[in-house]
């Protein structure tokens, strides 16, 4: 028996994907019918990893591996058909290049951070169909997101069917089509290596993909698929992607409105996403009106929609007391226009969302819902950016980013103006909607802080002359997002 | 034994005050060694009511007595004072002039009427310590007020030291002075006459004096004073006062402040006011942090403090059902520019709160802070408003007067959408701080609606065309504020 290596390279980088393929078995239904695996074995270390190929269409199999660790990776298949069976080789890693930090990883219980100790805090946006749209618009929504302040896409890997969105995709996940049905065990490879190549593209601008594995915006059935098909669907998807050092798992997004769902079945594919994905990337769990148990162990961050149409990102400090991980409010409300409360609240108050969730030690993220002729709304199908709170998020990102490596973790302060940082070092100030004149500090005595006085709306910021000490006041301008900052002098 | 009647008038209108003075005792210490009441019987019905008098200064003793039929009155004194003891006389109580409805009274569990039924709707603002600050001043409060949206004063009896108040009071309410301490024994009448004065001038204005009886805000000792004094101020006061229809007693501003008081204190004070006010005035009590137990029966409304910086009216519902009581959201912080969180939040977001607490079937209250060179911040001093709230609260006023004669009650509607009225017959919806372009709204068919678009920022109202039915689509212009107005047609 003749085994053919479709495809292999001599090397690959740290944290990126090496990739062999094979020709295997084009007959019955290889998706199905053919199991492939493969041992990756670090020549110095000893340390093995478990990986799953998969079936990409054509008689080829792949098997992506993301290497953890620079050297000489050994492998060795195995599979049930024989030209896939044994099959040996080795590779390089080389180290990863300046980019590349690494997967995701839940870092000072309530932080991230990449692999290699670069701090990750998350600047989220959403656009859960925009891999649907053809290529044209999803050129302009990686153009955009390539100018824009945000560093992480919720996005869904099937197709959405919901007011705005009543276009057909460009590709189907499986054989068949919407009138005829689907076969559930066959997948289409055209369009998984599509949604693949758009990972691909949100890793170069260093955009991690918050990857939605179920949503309930469908007519075509595929948020009703099932039991068997749901975990054959995870298998397929987890072997393909889970090389790819820029994906988190969200189980489903507004799990509670998939009324097919039980409790039952989002534990057992958590279960599944986790045996199959030797990485651990991270895995979240997404609401509409009730939570999921975030305490439940597979859960690495909570992914919230805010459950309070007021009281919003205010709740995160809550929210990590009771939960213990990272707080990210994927969902507060977007800016935008439409009818729905959802969907229509300003700039202005999506900015402060923004600060009141940082300002607590959580991370709040952003989407947009403007009425456009062509129904292309940012929140679903991408495309460009017509709010006004893009720029002010990209300030707040910039003053987190320079800020404390660790994360900003709440301080216990007045009722009226939370405050996070590390006591007699770093204090950031949130005045929220109030607009204070002038505010009365209170400090130990011993310590000098520079201030700063930062418009977070006009993205000012003034540092004041001098040092200040102990009890002291500070002038402000009387209106709205106004932020006060003490840094040890 | 002469008995010498000072002053009586024949007559007096109903729900006004029909007031005599007596000559009577100058020796000792005629505030406690003399008692005095009179029983007033209408010599038709034969209803009584037992009122109690009080001393003025200058050997002058007076009974006031707020008739609530018309008719002949008679009525006989009785004292300990052989001098006041066994006066008779009759009058004869007339109609109420046009302008006098009478006292407020709880209607239909969580709204007010006056006792003539006539409908009234608390539109309250607060100056605590404005009878403290001189004619002028308080002259232009009253001229401030005569050109406002208020029907409600929430005022203080005792002076107030506080930030921005420094000032001492013109009047001081006992015998003594700051320096050499104070006498509760004696009252000072010139302070009493004054402040009933102030009183009576709300009254001529339609305006309500929600009197604060205690409060934590004092440099002279009347916070502290001890149990009988308390005590003895509430008889004097309610002897006094009580015979002013447009009296409310509010038995503290932030009660729990009040260290020295506890729970036993508060409800013997209730228990005074209740024995010694023949009229049972609305009797409420303040919060700063922790409501009283607003189900207690003497509480006639809940006179609340929000108690959450974000989520504050919003809430009234959720009050509502829990004590079946009214609820008046008496601070829900102040517009305004000072250093306070509760002083800070500007028009829009008072106006708002306002808007959200009337959906629900609340009522909001008006205050403002903003920083004056001279300390004049009408939250305390009254004076002249600086704010954008009050004309825009006169707009919700005039909508609510033109609406339900029984008043807005909460309806089932979407979550994004509250919504108060009659079902089909009166939706007032309100968008807060959404600003939908367009709303569909999903009414049962067979029932004609007028539609108004009511932008409740700018203060318009637009009726649109026609009449619409069953289920359709309204435009709206995008922006923040705005409410919709279904009234069948």
């Amino acid at each position: 028996m003749i085994k053919t290596i479709q495809s292999v390279p001599a090397e690959a980088e740290k944290w990126g994907i090496f990739e062999v393929g094979l020709e295997g078995p084009r007959k019955g239904n290889p998706f199905a019918d053919v199991t492939l695996q493969a041992n990756f074995t670090h020549t110095d270390r000893g340390e093995q990893v478990g990986v799953t190929g998969f079936y990409d269409g054509d008689g080829v199999y792949r098997l992506r591996f993301m290497p953890h660790a620079e050297g000489v990776w050994a492998y060795r298949t195995s599979s049930n058909a024989e030209s896939l069976d044994g099959i040996e080789g080795t590779f390089v890693c080389t180290p990863a290049c300046k980019e590349n930090h690494g997967p995701v990883r839940v870092r000072h219980t309530f932080h991230f951070a990449y692999e290699d100790g670069t701090p990750y805090i998350p600047v989220g946006t959403t656009c859960y169909a925009w891999t649907h749209q053809g290529d044209e618009l999803e050129e302009q929504t990686l153009d955009t997101l390539s100018n824009g302040p945000f560093n992480k896409m919720r996005m869904c890997v099937f197709p959405k069917s919901y007011q705005f969105n009543t276009n057909e995709p460009v590709y189907y996940p499986y054989e068949g089509s919407p009138g005829e049905g689907w076969d559930f065990t066959r997948f289409n490879p055209t369009f998984f290596r599509h949604i693949e190549q758009k990972i691909a593209e949100l890793g170069q601008l260093d955009i991690e993909a918050d990857l939605i594995l179920f949503h309930a915006y469908d007519r075509w059935g595929f948020a009703e698929m099932p039991a068997e098909a749901d975990d054959f669907y995870l298998q397929y998807i987890t072997a393909r992607l889970s090389a790819y050092r820029n994906v988190w798992w969200s189980l489903a997004n507004e799990y509670d409105l998939m009324r097919a769902k039980t409790t039952e079945d989002w534990e057992r594919f958590a279960g599944i996403i986790n045996s199959h994905d030797p990485y651990r990337h991270l895995l979240s769990i997404h609401n509409c009106n009730d939570f999921y148990d975030h305490s439940r162990p597979w859960v690495t961050h909570c992914s919230i929609q805010r459950v309070d149409i007021y009281r919003t990102a205010e709740n995160t400090n809550e929210w990590r007391e009771q939960y213990r991980k990272p707080i990210v409010i994927d969902e507060c409300a977007y800016e935008g226009n439409i009818d729905h409360g959802w969907g229509n609240i300003t700039g202005e108050e999506m900015v402060r969302r923004f600060w009141e969730g940082a300002i607590r030690g959580g991370y709040v993220g952003h989407g947009e819902t403007y009425l456009h002729p062509d129904d292309i709304l940012w929140w679903s199908k991408g495309g460009k950016l017509h709010g006004t709170s893009p720029e002010r998020i990209g300030f707040l990102r910039c003053i987190l980013e320079e800020g404390l490596s660790e994360g900003l973790n709440p301080l216990k302060s007045d009722w009226d103006l939370p405050c996070a940082g590390i006591p007699e070092q770093y204090y950031l100030y949130y005045f929220g909607f109030n607009r204070p004149s002038f505010r009365h500090f209170h400090m130990n005595p011993g310590v000098q802080y520079r201030v700063d006085v930062i418009d977070t709306w006009n993205m000012t910021i003034q540092e004041l002359p001098g040092t200040f000490e102990g009890s002291f006041r500070i002038e402000l301008p009387g209106w709205q997002y106004m932020a006060v900052r003490l840094r040890k002098a």
